[in-house]
C-alpha cells in the first residue's frame, strides 16, 4: 500500500501575530492544508491520506475535512512535538492498522501546497527502487555557515549544495528498521527524516524539486502563495 | 570614500527564453536594475555608484542611466567573465581614480533591487569596524549536499547554516591585500567576494538581511518581484 503522510504539526510561531498555525491560514478561498491534501487525493495511487496535527486542533482539522474534501481515506491523527515525533506517529499509525511490508510512506508538508504531480510520481518510484528519497533544488542563494551568529565560519562550494523540500518517501519496513536504532540524543536532533537514512549511511536517492514548491512560513510566503494561486 | 558597486555581470542564461539579461527586464515600469541603483542614489554615504555589465550592454545601461536617472555619481563599466572579476574590476577602478587607504566598497547585486536601508547603513557600519561583513538570513530550507546529484551525501545541521544575499562590504585595502594572495586556483573557484576573507582566516561580519530582499534567478522570482511591488 501507499500512503501519503501530511506533516501539520506546525505551531505557526514564524508567522507573527497571526492566530492559527500558517497550515489553517487561508491561501484563496480555501485553508493552505486544504490545497496541499488535494493533490494526493487527487492521485489514485495512494490508499490512505494521513493528516498530522496538534491535538488541540484534530477537531477543527476534522471539520476542514468535512467542509471541503469528505472523503473516507483521509485519517485526522495526532502530530507530535517534533518533527520527527510526528513521523514516528504515522510509522505507528499504520503499522498497527495496514501491517505490510511493502508499505512506501510519503510524507509532506502540509504548507507546501503547491507540489505537483511530477514530483510525487517520481517520490513513489524512487521510494519504490531506493527505499528513501529526498526532493530538493539546486540552492540558489551562497549558502554561509557561522556558529555564533555574529562572523562567518566558512562558505562552502555551492556547486554540491541543495535546498531541501519535501515530499520525502521510504519504504515503511526500512524506515521503522532504522530509526529503532537511532539513540535519544540522535533522535532528540533530528530535525529530517532523511537524516534517519544518512546518518546510518544507508543511501537516500534524488528527486528534483521544483522552484514553485514553496514552502509557507512567513507572512511574506503567503503573500507570495496567494499570487502563484493567481497565476 | 565609500562606493556602491552593483553587480549586473549576468547573461540571464537561467531566465529561459528572454532575450535580456534579468537586471534588464522590466519590474513595474522600470528596469530590475534601476530599482536597485534608486536605492543607493537616494543614500547619501555614498560617494561613487559603479555599475558593472557585460561589455556589449555598457551602451544599453548608459542609456538607460540618462533616462531614468540622470546623475553623475554614476559610473558604468565593463564586468568581468566571473563574479570576483568583476569585483576586481571594481577595484581596479576605484585605486587608480580615487586612491584612499581608508575606501569601502559595497557590492550589490544589480537584481536585488528590494534591498533596505537598513542593510545598506549596516553594511557600511560593519566594513567599517570589521573590514568585511555579509548580509545573510537564516535558512528556511533544510540544505542538503549531494556530489553526484543523484544520492544525497550529507544533511548539516540547519542551526548552522544561512542564506547569504548581497551587499558583501568590505574595507578595500584590506580586500586588495587578500585577494592578492589568491593563487589563480582559488581565483578561478571563488564564487563569492567574503570567501577571499574566509579562505584566509579573516572574520566577515554577519549583518542581518531581510526575507524580501529576493535575488530575481529565474521568471518565477520576476512574478514574485512584481507582486511586491505592488504591495
Amino acid at each position: 500500500m501507499i500512503f501519503a503522510t501530511i506533516l501539520a504539526g506546525g505551531s505557526g510561531s514564524r508567522m507573527g501575530s497571526t492566530e492559527k498555525p500558517k497550515q489553517f491560514l487561508l491561501l484563496g478561498e480555501k485553508p493552505v492544508l486544504i490545497h496541499t491534501i488535494e493533490k494526493f487525493v487527487l492521485n489514485d495511487k495512494f490508499d490512505d491520506i494521513i493528516l498530522l496535527t496538534p491535538k488541540e486542533w484534530i477537531n477543527h482539522t476534522k471539520d476542514l475535512i468535512n467542509k471541503y474534501l469528505p472523503n473516507e481515506s483521509i485519517k485526522v491523527i495526532e502530530s507530535g512535538n517534533l518533527r520527527i515525533d510526528t513521523v514516528k506517529n504515522a510509522m505507528d499509525y499504520i503499522n498497527e492498522n495496514y501491517p505490510d511490508d511493502d508499505n512506501i510512506i510519503v510524507t509532506h508538508d502540509a504548507v507546501r501546497p503547491f507540489v505537483s504531480h511530477r514530483i510525487i510520481e517520481e517520490n513513489i518510484e524512487a521510494a519504490k527502487n531506493h527505499d528513501a528519497c529526498n526532493t530538493i533544488i539546486p540552492a540558489t542563494d551562497t549558502i554561509v555557515r557561522s556558529k555564533d551568529s555574529e562572523f562567518v565560519d566558512e562558505i562552502p562550494n555551492r556547486d554540491e549544495l541543495y535546498q531541501g523540500q519535501t515530499p520525502q518517501s521510504f519504504k515503511l519496513t526500512k524506515l521503522q528498521e532504522l530509526y529503532d536504532k537511532l539513540d535519544d540524543n540522535q533522535k532528540e536532533n533530528l530535525t529530517d527524516a532523511c537524516k534517519i537514512f544518512t546518518i546510518n549511511n544507508e543511501p537516500v536517492a534524488i528527486v528534483k524539486g521544483d522552484i514553485s514548491n514553496i514552502k509557507i512560513t512567513y507572512p511574506f510566503d503567503l503573500k507570495v502563495a496567494n499570487f502563484i494561486l493567481k497565476e
